[in-house]
């Protein structure tokens, strides 16, 4: 299986560049992934033969436009296992997809001393939503503790989450600290409490097998972007007895019913929440990334993720000057690994790093209040997908020893 | 001029293919438009060179996104003639940009008792998102009458906008009647009465010049995929005293200055209103959309779609069993024609019209009240770009004098 992955890296014609004159190493996936060839001719070939506006359209290129937006959707269903295509919505990405729930299901059932809890290493699109709906109602937001290495505390979680509790919104696959979290057993502890769970998936579907159902989630969210598809796509999975009586997000075309003067009705599920013109092309992109993910095997992609984490951070952590965030046991650890390099700023580390072709982020990740958490005020972020190499780990490794002699740390 | 726009076709690489046996002619502008070459070309390049998430990224690739992100901002803003960048925000499309008003300005200025104006031409991205907030807030919702011949009636404007007006939101170009309103006297009147001006211009940027200042627009959106950009990303300009004082739509990354565990503080305009990763591609797509329109010249454009209309309508009205919905003037009539074929439902004709390669769009237009008033169920519509030609318009004509033939009406 691994010499497959050793190949992936020609799928992708951005990686075949230097950059200050040293061979391309991207680091930067949980940011952002790049695109496979197959993906791209995809939307080139939608665009120079079947563009059209979807749905009511009777001619041939809106029929054929509607039939390929709707495959999409079949894709990505049984991509994350939903048990019907309706419960998916096609978003602008996480970040809108966890925005239309607080803003729907939230708004409507968040009251004053309701209860919503969170935990310190959610993305700000998983956290400012619910924080400023609970400022707005008058609720009370809890965040759940996390270990000494950077996992949730459970004991913690069962003692936060309680009958007051409306809303459980975790992420599965933390963007900072490399941790995979149980979200399988918060949900079932939300559930205890009848709260929703809200996934934020962002970092998880691109990584490994997600299966909704089996984790009882009641709504899931996750990016095209960061798993090989275009921008400005994305998705929420719910429920559909939950998604059914939730009121639109946006008013606009195609989510209507009737409209009168001073009175409108609405479409069903899932057309109720996709209103006007889509990303068609970004949701039939990310169709052909499902596609091409799925031909590699999502498991496959969560082993050989592990092996690259198995390689990479033993390595960093031999590097006296360097902090790793998060558990520092591989088997605990995936591939988004945070650190620091002892005196010096991660944007300077992180320019270094670049002089040496190797892409990482550097800041607070949307993640300040884990800053804080971790009394920290950034970190490097070097985060693995299925075109990493332990060839990239080594230019990594040998970057960050260049720039300790560079500074002189 | 005009033999320059004979040769626009070949640019566009998905007209280059028959329907039913036929040359496609694709007259389905108005609901979404095809990409030139190099649009696609731009797209291509991004994903295969540049891609990367934008700002805060200290890596190459970052950079350059985040460059080319921004400078398809600044084209934008000359493309419109606004003041500042800052003016420019970039949505989903222009639905979202008037929820994004509705659900910010709106839902911080209108008060029981307001009054919201809109007219009975509006599409339903500019006209639900008021009705529901008037609901919400217990304000009144207003209509412009038409004038017979399908115009704003700029008198009932005179009355219908007053000191209890809050808001008035009106289309810049309607959808389906064709014609240019006249949008500047209406700003004036709304200025008047102290309310805010929110002009959809979904139809009318890729048509004509635009400039925001001129028209004294306090809000004005449209969408990148009608004037040959990609799907997925649109425009929402607002004046920055007004931008300044709004908060925030979407809550997450990018958007935000200090997050603290139970408040935040926010970004500064454009970003503040740019929650989580935006479309880069889509900006960038667009930007490159900007290139091509400018370079031919919005005015040429305007002019030769005119004489397209000036061909088109006369030959419509010829034929007896045809109704043609707004002005008969061509010189009142710009290049959205919306009419129906006596005893045939518009799907049928529709139908029948891509049997013989033409594509136009059949039912209510996203426009129900506006329906309503002109007492029809549906119409077909066949609107015009820059890629047609009076061959396009010829076959249209011919097509619709095939489908009164075998349908015999």
């Amino acid at each position: 299986m691994d010499s497959k992955f050793l190949k992936i890296r020609n799928d992708f014609p951005i990686l075949n560049q230097k950059i200050n004159n040293e061979r391309l190493v991207y680091l930067d996936n949980a940011a952002t992934s790049q695109k496979p060839q197959a993906v791209i001719d995809e939307i080139v070939r939608y665009y120079q033969n079947d563009n059209a506006n979807t749905h009511r359209s009777v001619h041939t290129l809106g029929e054929r436009a509607t039939e390929e937006y709707e495959a999409a959707r079949g894709k990505v269903q049984r991509f994350i296992n939903a048990k019907e295509s309706r419960e998916i919505i096609f978003t602008q990405g996480t970040t809108d997809s966890l925005n239309l729930v607080a803003s729907t299901y939230g708004e409507e059932n968040i009251s004053a001393g309701d209860e919503i809890v969170v935990s310190y290493m959610e993305h700000h699109s998983n956290l400012i939503p619910w924080q400023q709906l609970a400022l707005r109602k008058h609720a009370i937001l809890k965040y759940i503790e996390l270990t000494n290495d950077g996992r949730l505390d459970m004991d913690d979680a069962q003692k936060k989450i309680t009958d007051k509790t409306k809303v459980v919104a975790i992420a599965h696959v933390s963007n900072v600290l490399g941790v995979t979290n149980d979200i399988k057993k918060m949900a079932q502890i939300a559930h205890i409490h009848n709260a929703v769970m809200v996934i934020d998936g962002a970092q998880a579907v691109p990584n490994q097998p997600v299966d909704v159902q089996a984790l009882d989630a009641d709504f899931y969210a996750f990016s095209g972007h960061k798993m090989l598809g275009p921008m400005g796509i994305g998705v929420l999975y719910g429920k559909n007895n939950l998604l059914n009586k939730m009121s639109p997000y946006q008013y606009g075309g195609e989510m209507i019913n009737f409209v009168e003067k001073y009175q409108s009705t609405w479409a069903d599920i899932p057309w109720k929440f996709e209103a006007g013109t889509q990303n068609v092309a970004g949701a039939i992109g990310l169709g052909k990334a499902i596609d091409y993910l799925t031909e590699i095997g999502m498991q496959n992609i969560a082993n050989y993720e592990q092996k690259l984490v198995e390689y990479a951070l033993p390595k960093l952590l031999n590097i006296p000057e360097i902090t790793v965030y998060g558990p520092h046991s591989p088997k605990l650890h995936n591939g988004v690994i945070s650190f620091n390099l002892k005196g010096l700023h991660p944007h300077d580390l992180a320019t270094a790093l670049d002089m040496d072709g190797v892409a990482v982020r550097a800041g607070h990740h949307c993640a300040q209040p884990l800053m804080k958490y971790l009394n920290v005020v950034a970190t490097a972020r070097a985060s693995f997908y299925i075109y990493n190499t332990v060839d990239d780990v080594d230019q990594l490794i040998y970057a960050i020893q260049d720039a300790k002699e560079f500074f002189k740390v």
